[in-house]
């Protein structure tokens, strides 16, 4: 096991008929701006339990933070921030409402051009308003921890940053919020959640058995409830495991101590804002050809993920390899998201811009052993086709 | 599943040669009241370590805390942080000196007599001093939660207390620090980490698939290095892997959301008082013959049990639970952990003693349906003998 610090402060309120907990968890003097995404947390009720939860405590609001949320956007929330002498933020949505609430937050205090906030990868962050989040949408865990993606449209880069001042002092998971969530942003959710263990988890052994196990669990909940929670109707059970498991991906637990991954997604952000694809789909179309051609320095974890996770016992390693491999793909095909990028329209001729993109911005050694060139992403997307 | 709240903030610093870190962790101008144990901690060099981190801090030191830490010596420590004037306590050692820590953090501010910390198990808490810990043995969890059993001699109490005031702000988790730590108490550690998983898994099911794999994750870690723990010479990674499990097995993270028994944990408690048990050695003793008793209630979960963690898939329901039964009775005994009341020398004429003490403490409606009456306990007693 590798050294390391974990520490998550994020207090969590879950289950059913949550919402009104907020009057107890935002200080009753707050003055508080309401962060949200398009129009369906007003169609659901959502917004109106928050704004009745909240009493008199000064609110204001501000819709519109779009998938993949933008710098430009948010830029907007920060002014609403300043005019209005706001001293809580509150995110009501998914991923990219909280990401957005948490640039939103950390620009408010920030001194300066706070595109910097992006370029330093939040070292650049002494401060930060507090905030909470109502989540509406499993998938990316943002809901617990401290690291927030942003698109600059004007340069079409898409940054990371992370810093401990944006953990969201709570947040609440009520399943049944996501009742109304569409089936594509389900299967979505499945395959971001899925994609966000195994790039954690499939890199090379250092003997965290706790850290395996915990992801093996986590890999075999969502195989066992994505489906359902995709195709059937909405029932409260399948809703939470997946909730509870997509937040518990990504909060800093099953990472702790263990090599990570990362090419996986620094290579497909580059496909969103280049192609506009969802985020889930790139994941979906990347993670088997990636697995595949890196298959020598995974190997060892890529026999254990076949075994324990799929049950794949028989045949020569690379046999099983190719069918733990196979077995992914079909599971994200099964949600209904493909997995070529000619599925999408995106042909050979793409290759090149890509590849480019990458290099601008210097995604030029990837991966738990930064051995992911450029040539090895160029090899990947072309087995992507 | 169950609605939950889960909310942790202790940091946890893990890995070889982390004690200097202390002198990041704990305020400059801190006035450290050092508690400790026996005279390992200083024999072992990790005191001098210590002394060496917190630099020119004013410090103190507070040695004697026993196993079972005893209400009338953490007293006397409270005596020393008021002349002190001590605002920070660091506990150096394994649980016994963090639960004591906690006792005495909550008892220097609290106005009155302090044994109603523990009457109202800690509801009368409203502060405490910041505190944060070095761990040196791996057992019960106490350096990332907020739970401190104490015992007072004076009336054989043995009494617990919880507050989201005592949680540790960091604790220093260095397995190293376990190598010179006796075959009896490392396997004591193992059994009870293990028992702290069961007593939150072994109920009925709630569709909590998360928890369940985390659960199920933590107990075969622990049999897979339980033996190499506490029979071969010391070696990092299992000592790594035996001190993050239990520090997992105790967080509130695989009992959020579920049903908990604590059962075996409070009879235990009677049989430490009474007979000087070492913790660990009542849990060994008790579980295998509450699991039994209580095969009913735990059926769905102790087929489930037999399944994931031992592997058992062949013969009858009741056959199955009595392989998974009989082995982890095995796995206590192979540690060196003796599983029988006789064992210890208790004979059946000690049974009604100790039913008549669960009686006094009001004992009388334990585990997850609270089904376990003085009369169950007896039945589990008199099984053990």
């Amino acid at each position: 096991m590798l050294n390391f610090q974990f520490h998550n402060p994020t207090r969590i309120v879950f289950g059913k008929d949550t919402v009104p907990a907020l009057d107890e968890l935002i200080p009753g003097d707050a003055r508080v701006l309401i962060l949200y995404g398009g129009q369906s947390a007003e169609r659901t009720g959502t917004l109106a339990e928050v704004r009745k939860a909240l009493g008199d405590r000064a609110h204001y609001e501000f819709g519109g933070i779009e998938p993949n949320p933008s710098f430009e956007t948010l830029t907007q929330a920060v002014e609403q921030v300043r005019f209005h002498n706001i001293d809580y933020l509150l995110a009501v949505g998914g991923g990219s409402v909280i990401d957005g609430t948490k640039f939103v937050a950390a620009a408010a205090k920030f001194v300066g051009d706070s595109w910097q906030i992006l370029e330093t990868v939040g070292g650049a962050v002494r401060d930060a308003l507090p905030f909470g989040a109502v989540l509406t949408l499993s998938a990316t865990g943002s809901e617990m921890n401290f690291n927030a993606v942003v698109t600059r449209k004007a340069t079409q880069t898409k940054a990371l940053f992370a810093s401990p001042h944006v953990f969201p002092q709570f947040s609440i998971l009520d399943p049944s919020k996501t009742f109304t969530v569409p089936a594509r942003q389900l299967a979505n959710g499945v395959v971001d959640a899925f994609t966000h263990v195994v790039e954690q988890y499939l890199t090379y052994p250092v003997d965290a058995r706790v850290q395996d196990r915990f992801a093996e669990g986590l890999l075999q909940t969502l195989i066992e409830i994505g489906p359902t929670v995709v195709s059937q109707p909405p029932d409260y059970q399948s809703r939470a495991n997946m909730m509870w498991a997509a937040t518990m991906a990504l909060n800093g637990l099953i990472g702790a101590g263990v090599p990570q991954d990362w090419a996986t997604h620094l290579v497909g952000h580059e496909l969103t804002v280049l192609h506009g694809l969802d985020h889930a789909q790139t994941l979906a179309i990347l993670l088997p050809s990636m697995l595949d051609a890196r298959r020598d320095g995974k190997r060892a974890k890529l026999l254990q993920y076949a075994e324990r996770v799929w049950h794949i016992t028989a045949d020569s390693e690379d046999e099983r390899i190719d069918l733990a491999i196979e077995k992914t793909r079909a599971f994200f095909e099964d949600l209904g998201v493909k997995t070529r990028l000619s599925d999408y329209g995106i042909q050979a001729e793409a290759i090149d811009g890509l590849v480019e993109q990458l290099g601008l911005h210097g995604m030029t050694r990837l991966g738990e052993r930064q051995d992911v060139t450029l040539e090895v992403s160029r090899t990947v997307l072309e087995a992507s086709l």
